[in-house]
């Protein structure tokens, strides 16, 4: 259960209804899910993060299916399953089918992998690998 | 230092240097990055990395940018400097400029953000956002 | 389930009610979570681990109140359920009220993505940031 | 050394310059440290990150030195040494002293254990722990 | 629930079964876990990961159950509830009793602290730790 | 550079030189690594953090090179530099030997894929693998 009440739309303020509106419209949807209502509780917070899902999200040098498989990634990593199910349907949405699920959850695990050989083993960085600047 | 020696091309049995020839030829390169001379130092070990690496990071359903982006994603998140700036240096071989590297980053950091707030609020999973199987 | 049988007091050696006794009379409270029940299969552990959150959560340099939202705000970063639950309480006796634990998630979130653009751009640390020793 | 270029102030845009600006007299300093100089190369995280930074750290239910605390401990937990140091003066900075820091560090040391015990175990929640909402 | 269907015996293309009819008689079994029935959705992924398990895990310089512990700890220490019951069982298959149980979550809690102590205070590593090559 | 100075045993009260003498003579060494130096400047944390070490990593139900190698598993999973080479050294003086590290780098890198891919497609735990309490 949710530390924190669902704020539902019919008894939020006006100052979260607008932030509500404005998730359903540009999500082209009629409908809210939890983790707004919670965020709602602190209207200030529900705000930024909003603002910053519809920036960060949008399309721009990557386009919004990228972003929404780079965010799955990132949650099946941290192993946030409010997050792999959420952005997982994001991704559906945007474009990713079944295969592309398994081939994310691929490179995602082969990447946990590498990641602990690298480190595990000590491997420094080599000369040519770093960026010159 | 890495744990255990780095094995040069020229004091590498037949079976490493096979490995470490399909390296440089798939990748059309001419040299080999130390993780590779660290796992020299267990034969099996090299060849089974090397092999997932090939399949899982060929074209597919996604294409190699791509999952060199979400690879790049998880080092990130887990704080592998050594894969960030070896897959760092491959995301670029395979297209990504300085505005995608930004944009991978603001996407890496609100995801992990995002995991936070979900899991700090123990937010429940929507009915509607589960998979219907 | 838990992966060891809950030991009830009832059936406790005197060793473990020992340690129950004091956890009850320190928390002021008549009963006994689950996680000293499981650690009850191992007397030794659930001594050491109840002296050293005795010791460490009481009143020093910082006050409980602060120890517990740093728990709080540790177990929320790495995503332990039972402990969000469990030291979440105990905020909420030492005073913590639904404001400030919407402020907290919202620094934890913070810091997560701070974390990761760190890290992400392998961003050097500044000589004058570094401690003078 | 750093993915992307430092934007130091005298080639930096007005956009730039205006949160550089803001940055120090906010901190009443007279220099900017790495992470923005980084962050320049892409002024709208630039400005989301830094009003993000202001708005949650700054006095509120929670006080700045707690908050402080709270988002060097997530820094610990995940191990990013430039967090550690940028966020630990500036924790010094809002009263911490060696006394504070060193009950941070067992109180995060604790947490982390704590979290393993009750994963490790499985504990489930007890009832009672859960919020009633 | 899973995010791919589980593809059962009956159901399966003669490639999965080949993989399933490995796993029963390797393990010397008559049933599937969910993991591979869900892996089942993408066979050379299957494969590679079944082969994986079958070399890596096998005796080696260190033994089965030594094997099973470490990938235990590494399950607690990620918060994997499906891997810490799973190679739990594959533990206790390979001699692991409740008091070996304890003293494994013991070690993987004092683990897990002693990384944040170190990391916390920013510990330099000594000379004399380093490796020597 | 460390956050705290490191105490070094001449420059040590009383209390901190019984600690780096029962150390030494635990360890039969002369000399001391420095996150003992440093864990100095506050007695208590760093009396119960070595009480803790000497108890959970001597010789139990598990012996203390399968003790080390878990210790070891965690920190590379963690990424803790400090913790990979000294318990590393540990582990080696116990008897790791380069092909053993090498599993157990193999070992680790598994876990950490598979805790991905069970995570990542978000698969339910099996009836059957749970414990029966």
């Amino acid at each position: 259960m949710a530390l924190l009440p669902k704020i539902e739309y019919d008894n939020a303020s006006p100052e979260v209804r607008a932030v509500f509106d404005d998730i359903m419209s540009t999500r082209k949807t009629d409908w809210i899910n939890n983790i707004w209502k919670v965020l709602a509780n602190d209207p200030p917070q529900l705000r930024r993060f909003w603002n910053e899902i519809k920036e960060v999200m949008a399309p721009g040098r990557l386009d919004p299916l990228t972003k929404e498989l780079i965010y799955v990634a990132v949650s099946m990593t941290n192993g946030c399953d409010y997050c792999i199910n959420s952005h997982g349907a994001a991704a559906r949405k945007a474009g990713m089918d079944d295969a592309m699920l398994a081939e994310l959850v691929a490179v995602v695990g082969l990447a946990n992998k590498g990641n602990r050989l690298a480190t595990g083993f000590q491997v420094e960085i080599d000369e040519r690998l770093q960026p010159r600047r």
